[in-house]
């Protein structure tokens, strides 16, 4: 199964107060390793996974669970307030109430934030080491501002000294049965108003929490502005790698081979032919690499057909479903005509060929290139670089089907 | 003088650990007044601004305020710490050491960071009016994530109760006097490790600063994310206006009407004739109304001597200067001709056209609109309304100069 690369952002989830905290339970049968993609259903260390939602979107939370054929997860309710959101999610490992069936008991638990979506795998390793030492363990970052307390009028009372104190983050883990005994033991004040669950274990377990430097990655999702951030940096990610895919004619080719050279210095190219059977392994390595973003070199004027065997592969992946594929198509014009012209028909073709791939998540652009002299050629191939690049970075919907002059 | 509008972003400015803190007294013989733009240097009340940058960077600083021609504004050394280089900016009004003259004493002053870009004048007019009554006051935002303490072996000490504590923010202000006596009392331990103003306030002069709750648009932009977002949200503001200009050609007129009506549900639209004047007063209206974006709409291939009055009281103005302007040139196609082609020539025409304007930080694309058919025409422009939104909102410096078809 193909789960969703590091950092897939649900704006779904965000609901504040409702504690949108998914507890991902880890067997000590499988010890964590790391390297692997990060994202709980990437790990292959964490046996099961429960997504607490607030009642009215748990239809929804399934549905999508459903459509991205997500494996080892269960939709739990959740409360009215963080900790008795994250307690129903415990619950599913002991109590028969709150699932069809009984989940395994595990030795770890992981608690995180589905607002913080970029956790990596390394720090969920680090904090299930450090639980399993310690009992506890959370991820901390640095204050970014100086924190103080407010006396009764609203004025100043006092201001902590930042370097003794550190923002606590998610994910934390904890030894299952020191957090579950620590939320049964809860007053409903902790329940309705706390919002810690390491100082749930200290306070009811005697269990001091292993503190873990996390990275800048573990920030709330809170604000507009944070969407717009977490926005980028997923276009960030899917602008890694683009694969150029050329056929064997001499001048295709050479073009192929300049373009590859002039997008090399900003991304990773891979080359391909354009005579690709569907089980050709360096496409298949291609697409298990996560590339999201294809150039086809051709030099008929709308290749429309030639891209239809690449168009099915992708189909048939799992790629465009997690996230928009790019499809530049470069069309090569050699020839000697000057007063060379695009017909509105061949615009209207490639317009109404990108809408209908829009639909399966597809961005399909269309990308001149003319062959006149070889000593403009290298200025051209940049300029065209240069615009494949930028339609790569910003995956501009309402775009697609435009034909574009390099 | 036209300063910057909200929020222009300084990553100049931004150098960790240096305090690029401006100080922004203010005199008490002009009252802050409320609804202006904010920044400061539009802020008619502040009567100087003091910015505080590292050694290296004073240059730079002077080159960019000539550049943009601020005025007010007076450029002091920093210090290794935070809290030295706002004693430095202090000095500037007691001490003839800092500046090449003295300047007249406030009453009080604003301490601000460069790293919050977005601070309005509500929040600044509210902590001066407070300072002027408690002596100090400053923004306060609640805290994000709870705040822990760490024991000597790094597990956690104790958690405190979220509630109780905010996160201290900048602006701040204090009555010129308190704040410049608590510096001058400082320790060094103070001056080398301390980060909150607020507090010396307290501990030197007795002072409990009145506490102001502020925006969320006071964060720090601080990591590669901020900037992101930073990006995002200048990019939003710069697209709240349209301005259309048509001339008064029926077939002109009528598209001109359809877009208007199509993109004001999206955007602010201005309506303007093509047969402009450089002193008509409803252009004027518009420049100082900060409208960053023009389309306008022409039957003529390649409209550019139509667009060059344009052109020109757009240089003339200092609207390019501050952020790209994006001018979009309609070209409405009334040709009965189906097989209506675009030439090459004319491609290179425009984008040789934009390549010169955006020497000039004005970002000109092409849009081609075919009148054909009165029913398809409402589809057609509300296409084109769709793609002239997206290059407003994305303006995108690589795709200048191509001509895209609605």
């Amino acid at each position: 199964m193909l789960g969703p690369p590091c950092g897939r952002w649900r704006p779904c989830c965000r609901r504040a107060g409702v504690g949108s905290a998914w507890v991902a339970p880890l067997l000590s049968s499988s010890a964590p390793c790391k390297g692997g993609r990060s994202s709980a259903t990437r790990i292959g260390w964490i046996s099961d996974i429960i997504v607490v939602v607030s009642p009215e979107n748990v239809e929804t939370m399934k549905s999508i669970i459903e459509k991205y054929g997500h494996k080892r997860v269960t939709v739990v309710k959740g409360g009215i307030t963080r900790h008795r959101s994250i307690f129903n999610g415990l619950k599913v490992f002991a109590e028969n109430e709150f699932s069809d069936h009984l989940l395994q008991k595990p030795e770890v638990v992981i608690i995180h934030d589905a607002v913080r979506p970029f956790v990596e795998e390394d720090i969920l390793s680090k904090v299930v080491m450090a639980a399993k030492e310690h009992g506890a363990a959370g991820a901390i970052r640095p204050l970014v501002s100086t924190v103080i307390a407010c006396a009764a009028d609203g004025c100043l009372d006092h201001s902590l000294e930042r370097a003794r104190y550190r923002a606590s983050e998610m994910p934390q883990a904890f030894l299952f049965d020191i957090i579950y005994e620590a939320y049964q033991q809860c007053t409903d004040y902790d329940l309705d108003y706390g919002t810690e669950c390491l100082h749930l274990a200290l306070k009811y377990c005697k269990t001091n929490a292993k503190l873990i430097e996390g990275t800048a990655d573990l920030w709330k999702v809170t604000y507009r502005r944070d969407l717009y951030a977490a926005e980028s940096i997923i276009k960030d990610n899917l602008s890694q790698q683009v694969c150029v895919i050329t056929d064997v004619k001499e001048v295709v080719a050479q073009v192929g081979s300049l373009l590859h050279e002039s997008l090399q210095s900003q991304i990773k190219v891979e080359a391909m032919s354009a005579s690709l059977s569907k089980n050709d392994s360096h496409l298949q390595n291609i697409l298990s690499g996560h590339c999201y973003n294809f150039v086809c070199v051709n030099d008929k004027k709308c290749a429309i057909q030639e891209t239809q065997q690449l168009v099915d592969v992708l189909e048939k992946s799992n790629i465009p479903l997690l996230y928009p594929v790019v499809l530049i198509l470069v069309h090569l014009d050699v020839s000697e005509n000057i007063s060379f012209s695009i017909g509105m028909e061949e615009l209207t073709r490639i317009k109404k060929f990108a809408r209908e791939l829009k639909k399966k998540n597809i961005l399909v652009y269309g990308l001149l290139i003319q062959y006149k002299d070889q000593l403009l050629l290298q200025e051209t191939v940049n300029s065209a670089a240069a615009l494949i690049m930028a339609l790569i970075k910003d995956r501009n919907p309402e775009l697609i089907g435009q034909l574009l002059v390099a």
